[in-house]
């Protein structure tokens, strides 16, 4: 029995997502490393394992162990690598193949003493989203960190890494297919440069919406699996794939001013949010159907929140049939932190 | 040796936080019973012990547990009270003196059945916030519930609880000092009407500044013994009582765009921001000094963060003496947010 914010998984939805994305990889013969920074859970890698997932990608290397230690055993950690963690590192690769992401010389010198496994390195590149990574045109930069990567000795270059992030920017999947098309177009001619290198790709919307990568070599989304509001927002999804709903208890009405008092706050949902028309949203009820859910409704929406605190703004009609400690089931703004907050789930 | 995002906190600030205001309750004779949410630890709770607190406030039964295993026995959750725990409630309430909040007739009729243990009853009053409680000039609601209370085999009408939570849309002492007195105004109304109900208020910025609370009875603020960012820029304390900051590894530089890439993300920092001159910010970086900190570097500022990447705007000359793998010290916006992602703190 559920008693306190709990997330619920629909297992039917989330498989299905994870089959559908792993089916166009394979369909476009594009390797497939999805990324487990959205779900955290052995049980959810699972289901990428049955979908016959065999390489993956992690944030931390923390993540990337919990992950090795669940026979996960070819792992990227998509971050820039932190030269502090180089024992973590070290650990780790002794027991799987491991690619670490590199930026600059800098990093690369730091570990090429204190390295003693082998690693695969990729290079972060930036296609437009300036948050991290080297500029596609800058060829000699680029080549540079090549070179150091080949001298030095536990180090293989694998080739780039890039990441879309401002397809989160878009509203519909033309504004997608046009970041997309603008991050191919770049990626086409760093390849014209480097014709061995392995181009890795990954963010939700384009993965999600795009159906040529030319010249990418691998596909390395992550929230798909779940999807969200945001997700929804953006266009990457139906309302019907998101694939995670959090069940809270009423607390307290106030119909008098339109609201319903939940017990899920920012300690459950994070402070992440979407806004509509000029509002925040953190989160979207929507109907109960037994221990599944069906359609969003559009009426009523998780205004605010506070640590332990939601605040739902709803029609008279709907808070007049509540009941204190009955559930309402929201869809999150960003499943990823839900996830990371709540660090379990039941499955529906 | 610190090598991923970790949480420092400075002890003596802290401990002199906890004594300052320990030493105003005692000083204007009102009872303190600090909130415990903002900490979650039994050392930091150990260190209020020693300060002479023998009561304490949680936002969840969960977390009231959690304290009552370190011999807390003096347990207030102040929350409307989730009526789907009472299974919780009655094992907390068998060993421990219980506090629970209802703002409805409806969930102590819920309660009074299954309810097997004695609980101390307070009724959450809105002084302004309109997040929960009820309006303090309905003596007929008021009057209902505390009836309802009295008639229930197991339960103790104690008094009111009030949180002045619009506080923090404060800029100042004077505005913060306005609020206050309209709250005190408030509940001294109140108080005529129910002259034997104890009255318990806490909200750290009204807690901070004022020094008179009467009709109060009890002080119940909780995020003043770290304070953070957001209540720096409210106006409830001065940069150097904040006691705690963020030590992040430096993983990319871009001093082309003035910016630092940090390993310390929304799953450390949260996503909770301020808003300056119209732009967001997420943490302020500090001068280090040694173990512990100095001043705030007023050209620095955590301006975005993803999952794990944090992206500091930060000047050309700060850059170019920063490496890759150093630690930066950030200030956290919302600590209390901050500490429940990170679960644990080196004391420094």
């Amino acid at each position: 029995m559920i008693t306190t914010p709990t997330l619920l998984v629909d297992e039917q939805k989330c498989r299905r997502n994870i089959e559908k994305m792993a089916a166009k990889a394979k369909r476009l013969n594009l390797s497939f490393r999805p990324h487990f920074k959205t779900h955290q859970s052995h049980e959810v890698g699972r289901w990428y394992r049955e979908a016959g997932v065999t390489k993956i990608t992690c944030s931390s290397f923390e993540m990337a162990t919990y992950f090795a230690e669940d026979s996960w055993d070819d792992i990227l950690v998509a971050f820039p690598v932190n030269v502090l963690e180089v024992a973590t590192i070290n650990q780790l690769a002794a027991g799987v193949k491991l690619g670490i992401v590199a930026e600059s010389v800098e990093s690369i010198d730091i570990l090429s003493e204190p390295l003693n496994h082998e690693v695969d390195v990729y290079i972060k590149i930036d296609v437009g989203t300036h948050r991290t990574g080297i500029n596609p045109d800058n060829i000699e930069g680029i080549s540079a960190i090549i070179q150091r990567i080949c001298s030095s000795e536990k180090m293989t270059f694998q080739g780039f890494l890039a990441h879309a992030g401002h397809s989160y920017g878009c509203r519909g999947k033309v504004e997608i297919l046009n970041v997309h098309a603008d991050c191919m177009r770049q990626l086409s001619k760093l390849k014209e440069h480097f014709p061995e290198a392995l181009i890795s790709y990954g963010d939700t919307p384009t993965c999600s919406i795009a159906d040529t990568f030319e010249p990418v070599d691998e596909l390395r989304p992550g929230n798909f699996c779940f999807y969200d509001l945001m997700q929804h927002q953006i266009g990457s999804c139906d309302e019907d794939e998101i694939a995670v709903a959090l069940a809270c208890p009423v607390v307290a009405k106030h119909p008098e001013r339109n609201e319903v008092v939940i017990y899920g706050g920012g300690v459950h949902f994070s402070k992440d949010f979407i806004t509509e028309d000029g509002e925040r949203t953190y989160g979207r009820v929507v109907e109960k159907t037994g221990a599944v859910w069906g359609k969003m409704l559009p009426e009523i929406k998780l205004d605010r929140v506070s640590q332990e605190h939601g605040i739902l703004n709803a029609p008279d009609s709907w808070i007049e049939n509540l009941k204190i400690g009955d559930l309402v089931y929201v869809l999150p703004v960003h499943s990823c932190l839900t996830m990371n907050l709540l660090r379990g789930f039941n499955k529906v």
